[in-house]
């Protein structure tokens, strides 16, 4: 219907996370009517993110600088990584300001289904740091389903023979949770763990 | 959170229809996760769009070329020119392929709370167009609402002195309508307007 080049660029739009043909369409007139104040600034910004942002080398981070602002501040710990699936999780960590440790990507989860085996994750680069850095703690921030939890027992299994201590995010009831609405498997982890106050 | 330059991106993007803050930073991961298969065509496709469409002189299309493709396709008839609000209900309409017609984008509709008057519209440029295509039919394709009928309403009065005839799209049960789940405005519609078979 619309020029080539148009439809190009819708389909493309299209193929980003929650777009579908439609709001891909709808995304690209509204770029389009207000090309000067929207479409050339997004323009602008993705041609100095795509020159200037790369992975972090040492923890997976995405950055404009190597190693990452994370990785190369001296105020944190060193002695603390935290394990995360992916950059988002990484940035959801980060937002919370909660931790102040460093960071590994692993690039996805152990997957049978999606064919995602231990060789495909960085699974050796975090054995090598733990190698070098005697007494770490290797904290495994990774989701709560069930492969997130397979690849916590592969990584388990494989630190074992390292010298570091290896954590966990805990497990239970969610703050502002309606116990109500929660699934038995939450409530009997939340019980298992039960602390005396 | 992540670098200045990435969070820019992540704001341009959720200003885009249908996206927020957290699908927009998904955007942008899944981007930077495929930067040779999904960010590279993707800036490279914004950039052609950029640079080579633009807005139809004669009818307010968007096209690489000038006048747009429709308007210089002589296969469409010349004396039909159908109002439509903006490109999208024009892309609509050409997708249907039930006209073979003419277009005028109007660019918006009347609308008070948005602080729309006739003067934002491209009004003007359609009555020039009738008055030198003598006998032409209008068909005012506009959104069957409050702000589209009265901008019908309006347009309707305006071409009252032009030698046009001015219709609009027939309202009624859409195909594929339960009876049960319409409007009593389009049953209403429906009723006046039933034709003898």
């Amino acid at each position: 219907m619309a020029a080539p080049e148009l439809e190009h660029l819708i389909a493309l739009f299209s193929k980003l996370p929650t777009m579908g043909p439609r709001s891909a369409r709808r995304a690209v007139l509204f770029l389009l009517n207000q090309k000067e104040k929207q479409f050339f600034p997004l323009l602008q910004s993705m041609q100095i993110v795509m020159e200037k942002v790369n992975t972090c080398s040492v923890c997976g981070n995405l950055d404009t600088v190597i190693p990452c602002s994370i990785c190369s501040d001296i105020h944190r710990l060193p002695h603390q990584i935290c394990v995360v699936r992916d950059v988002a999780d990484l940035w959801a960590i980060e937002r919370s300001k909660v931790y102040k440790g460093q960071y590994h990507v692993l690039g996805g989860i152990l997957s049978a289904l999606d064919g995602i085996g231990p060789e495909e994750l960085n699974i050796q680069s975090l054995l090598d740091k733990v190698a070098v850095n005697q007494g770490c703690e290797i904290i495994l921030a990774l989701p709560a389903t069930v492969e997130g939890q397979t690849t916590a027992h592969y990584l388990y299994d494989q630190l074992e023979a390292y010298p570091c201590t290896v954590s966990a995010l805990s497990r239970g009831v969610p703050v502002g949770g309606e116990l109500d609405y929660l699934d038995d498997g939450t409530l009997q982890m939340a019980f298992k763990a039960r602390r005396t106050v």
